[in-house]
């Protein structure tokens, strides 16, 4: 039987500022990125984030971004190894601590926005994010960008990793994204788009830009809750691995 | 043999702004309270503080305080108890990641500042610290103000708590301290503050600014770092504790 | 010909984060008070607010805040005086630079949440207040709560102040406004509200929740545009205004 | 008679933490450049710079910088150009009002850090650096990297530039700093550093690395005020102008 894990980012409202849908995207998939306070979240936010992870059986990760609240870490920041390293750390750290007063277990990381593509880009971030990580418990799976620097350094540092891949998103041959100001890079089409998803859970293959069929590892799809559009994406989503025998289930621990 | 604990706040650099003599304070303490990024602190600088409290073998503990760097954390700030008690939880997940990291354990949390003389005087507040403690970590020594709501609410919550007691400062009858505003709150003669320390931990009891003799119970006296006068205090107080056969060593786990 | 002022607060969104209706609500006041990026509001959100204010003719205003972006500046700090005036000074130069740049006057200055709270009750913060705000740009008027500390010390430097009563609030005999936490503090009526308005305007006076008749100068009326019932309430206030010839009007310079 | 301006970066301490020798640096210097609360500074610290800007009748300069306490502003961060220009603006505006409140001039804006780095290259950065401070007041002056991107769309927006030399940093030949990881790019012998300047101020060119004599202009030379050694070289330098016929001046408004 096959599976698949479905992820979306939680927890990006601050203070009094809402973002997301939270309560309505996590019915629907099996793990959620929770962020940590430096590019959205706060303690409270992450709290109730956290309990309703719990109420919805999702498995919890960190998502921890660069410290840059107004760019919501989307803005490249060239922090040294060491500074994501131990930024990693704290991030993880405060967010392990509402999963363990919540009684539930902290499952993964996958780091966010400019910090996701940096380290899957720079052998030398990716590897101080898996070392960070794995410092602080070496069963916490990586999740990143398949193929990427993120998902080597995390298995090359005793880590598991899981793959993520994108509906929404054309390929490269590489494997890498193809860049969202190139034409062509968003798949914009619904069926279009759940087809080559189903096709890479099913084949390890998706046809990139250029036209030629490529492998690709997808053990994480990556969704989003930020508004009705999203949301009845996300459903057709499900029923179409329903109807294709593929089981929404976690990352296995 | 009567024991003491010495307990010191450590790791309030800021990104290129240093705070404290660090390294040399810390040879002379039993217990370091660690800077946890809200009111002072950074990751890096986290990493840092516990790989020094690691390398001298001191008892490392959380300083989290109230979300105000410019202020340092010394401001009155009117968080409701929830968010009290997230802020908590937050910063002390943060900091015990760097613990874990280093292989070493967190023993103690010790509110900062503003949080600290509001969690001493008001019950509410301190019983969202020390539930916030105890629902991540119940084996947390909570250390506060002696006789002080914090110490309270810490034992009503079924933690171990430990009391602490200042040199430098004089006490009301009620056991509360004398606010730094009225004449005679500080102790300014050195022998006069060691002798105070002497006597409380060896008679629990000090002489309140009345006159009054009144009881105090001391687990830990806090001591500074941030000048060569005050290196050269505690140097003097731990000489005095030899005399008297007082050990000075970390709170009992 | 009577006038009065419909100030609105604007510019609350940050980063990726939107707050308010500003678009909507804009051609239904006549001043705004912006934002200046320390509860709310970035560099670029403040250009963007400005732009919008000139475009619509509504007069601009500095709302300046405490530096608490999580707490939206609504939770009590305690600031000394030096520290709020400088506080002061600091956001309403960094909105006259959006209203310089963009060919606009920068007409009046309303401190927001905690500090309008604490600056109407506090003589010595209300002096602060007035006192940055003197030093900066004498002719700029001061709106703050009717009847209150903020307005007085206002006068006292020699600045103009406008005094602000609300719709929606009950009052106390003595022109405070009833404590959110006791019965009766809100007018939910949305006819009783408008008639309590139109009444303060024409008269003068307002009725106490006790049921006495007291004064009230009614120089400007605070509404909110953070959802489709505050949009509705302040059409039909305009509306109440047109019927009853009273004329909306930014303050006098 | 020939002159030159001595700039220095002021007012870098934050809250608690104390940076730089500012009261014994302000006497030997002609222009200050001064943070404004984005990568140092805060409200307090601009007020009490400006005001000891006064009493030392140094040209008072703003000195903004990227949205990075914990990095010092020194970690590139790629805001778009009109994140730049409003966070440019945003400065200014905050440090003229405490010039304003004074009843000194701001005469000058000198990007910080990162930002002046990037600024220096990149002209779509350097245009709208340039473009926001034309806006606000077209007779600041910018003061940039001789022969650098900022200096050519200061000019091209119509504005003032003046041209900063190093003392203590070797040239390529195209006028570019030498990179600090290259042997070679310190001058550290302080005869060679005085010299150099004495002979970019004198002759209009310097000895770039390659050994080949390139054209420089020298409107203001940057010193620094961290440290004891730092103040005795400034000293020295100003002997040495002095001994040259050289007047230590402000820029030319």
């Amino acid at each position: 039987m096959r599976k698949i894990d479905l992820n979306c980012d939680l927890g990006e409202s601050f203070g009094p500022w809402k973002m997301g849908l939270d309560e309505a995207i996590i019915p629907l998939v099996s793990s959620v990125n929770i962020a940590c306070g430096f590019h959205a979240g706060d303690p409270v936010v992450m709290q109730k984030t956290v309990a309703l992870a719990k109420q919805y059986h999702a498995a919890a990760g960190a998502h921890p971004g660069f410290p840059d609240l107004a760019g919501f870490g989307r803005r490249t920041m060239n922090l040294s190894p060491a500074e994501v390293k131990a930024a990693v750390q704290y991030q993880i750290g405060a967010l392990e601590a509402f999963c363990r007063a919540a009684g539930i277990p902290l499952v993964h990381v996958k780091p966010h926005g400019a910090l996701y593509n940096m380290a899957a880009r720079d052998p030398a971030l990716a590897r101080a994010v898996a070392e960070g990580i794995r410092e602080i418990n070496p069963r916490l799976i990586v999740l990143g960008l398949a193929g990427s620097a993120l998902i080597a350094e995390a298995r090359e540092a005793g880590l598991s990793a899981a793959e993520e891949v994108f509906a929404d998103r054309a390929y490269e041959e590489d494997g890498t994204l193809v860049a969202r100001t190139k034409p062509g890079a968003m798949i914009t089409g619904e069926d279009e788009a759940i087809g080559r998803v189903i096709g890479m859970v099913k084949t390890g293959t998706v046809r990139a830009i250029t036209g030629k069929e490529i492998s690709v590892k997808a053990d994480s799809v990556c969704v989003h809750g930020d508004g009705e559009k999203a949301l009845l994406f996300v459903r057709k989503l499900n029923e179409a691995f329903r109807n294709e025998g593929i089981t929404v289930a976690p990352l296995p621990a």
